[in-house]
């Protein structure tokens, strides 16, 4: 398989460029970020560019186009709702409507975001594909306008489109702004002798649903071949924040003192999220296989390692 | 009322201000397009410029908002996804986005269009808002990601919202790549003895739910006032094509030929469109009461002078 991979570099991208060469492909890496040295199968391209999307997908001629490009973090996406339009809608019309005008019939995977479900009701769990969309934040809403632009094209029936939303997903490489990282990071820091023993936390109450991206690449790739459609991804399971720290806590092996951040402390939250898997596993034979605690360990131990390499 | 209008230049624009100031409003016009000389309480905004935006809404301080400015025409719409996106779509939550951070309550009308919902089986007729949005255009997707950042806004509470998705809607002063306008144009120019008894025509076996612009701006004064959400508005008749273009002959008493012009035979059309008119009279108490034969007369005559005066 010709695989071309929009947002090669970012967290998950790397993930799944890892993922698809191990199963064969050949993959074709695209984003604004490039590794920084020139490798092979490597394009810059910036997705707002409507003419450099062209010259690659009309360059590689893929099977597969993955597309994880964009801004991925909702603070980022609050701040200025044009160019998240731009990057996370207009970007994503790009790409797929030039796996359109290919000749060949592409298999197009779009990486949404369960963030598109917005506030979700208790009655509602487990989340299933059927739930409304009601985005509460910039970044949702643009994952579901992106989500409109790929189900237009797929209606013309000239790609094969797949919608993944994930849940929280989680690896080694995220970056730390994200919660699981973030406490890691402080934790090895600590255990670095790098920092005091205490841990900044936000809301410790929330219960979320965290995967492991690499078993949200292989999703992915899954979802390539598949018939097409909307489909969440996660672990079926429900855990706090707090369960993810204790976790943390014990794999770094150094007792803390917890210190409450006001700027962590989000507004009124979901108190509990937990997709179905339902769909997922029955359409695509995908479920997840890694636990939370090899992910947590995994997370850790990458930014220990980081810390001592510097 | 404090009303400001945006897109107030535009044909729909211009229904709407005179119907406001009749009813007692006290109007305030904003647009791209300004009337050329210098007006009280005119104001020329781009509504891609998000400080402009802000700009008029803080001096305005309206009580209530219509926003009917965007690209409107479906195959201008086509051409540059990347600006109708941020016409259609950013404009929209610059100024939604503005009336939500004002102090007062404001009651917000959002000019959507029928044309989200896309193809319709015959077995979904009437169309009612419940009928799935499926847009298979630029201009529709772009209209279907405007309705969704106004709901976001909706739900958040502090601005009134209402959605309108009016059908084809004709009356004077439409611009002639619109069917109804550019038949009674070529027939005024024949009356005139401007032009050969000829006219040139598309598909006119379509059957389509038109209704009289002044009937459409009487119903956004009365969302404006309304609970909120999405109405449905046109006559609840269909008609063809056909039939507009034979009242259109008989009020010009021209004999014409009709000839077939290749580009407007436009590609696989659906056969018939007509909406429910339930939800809009059962809440917001407002029924058309133009009949169609009246607006094609008052969109003919206002060639024919216009004509007359060059």
């Amino acid at each position: 398989m010709r695989a071309l991979v929009f947002g090669a570099a970012g967290f998950v991208g790397k993930h799944l460029t890892e993922h698809l060469q191990g199963a064969g492909d050949t993959v074709y890496l695209a984003g604004i970020r490039t590794s920084g040295t020139p490798v092979e199968n490597e394009f810059a391209v910036d997705i707002t560019d409507a003419a450099a999307v062209r010259r690659v997908i009309q360059e590689v001629e893929p099977d597969t186009v993955y597309h994880l490009a964009g801004i991925a973090f909702v603070p980022e996406a609050e701040g200025d709702f044009d160019r998240v339009l731009s990057i996370n809608v207009g970007g994503t019309a790009h790409i797929i409507r030039e796996c359109h005008e290919l000749n060949a019939r592409v298999n197009f995977v779009f990486a949404s975001s369960a963030e598109v479900y917005g506030a979700i009701n208790a009655a509602d769990l487990p989340v299933t594909e059927s739930a409304p969309a009601r985005p509460k934040n910039n970044y949702s809403a643009s994952k579901q306008m992106a989500e409109l632009i790929v189900e237009r094209y797929a209606r013309e029936g000239r790609v094969q489109c797949s919608i993944a939303r994930p849940f929280n997903h989680i690896g080694p490489g995220q970056e730390p702004r994200f919660v699981a990282s973030n406490f890691a990071l402080q934790l090895a820091r600590i255990a670095r002798g790098e920092a005091a023993p205490i841990i900044r936390v936000g809301n410790l109450e929330a219960r979320r649903d965290f995967s492991d991206v690499r078993d949200i690449v292989r999703a992915y790739r899954l979802l390539s071949t598949s018939s097409g459609g909307t489909f969440n991804l996660g672990s079926g399971k429900a855990y706090s924040i707090q369960y993810l720290l204790d976790v943390l806590i014990g794999i770094s092996g150094v007792e803390v003192t917890l210190e409450t951040d006001p700027e962590r402390m989000r507004g009124p939250e979901v108190a509990e999220v937990y997709t179905s898997l339902d769909k997922v596993q029955s359409l695509c034979g995908w479920s997840p296989v890694i636990p939370l605690e090899r992910s947590l360990e995994d997370v850790y131990r990458c930014w220990f390692d980081r810390l001592a390499s510097e």
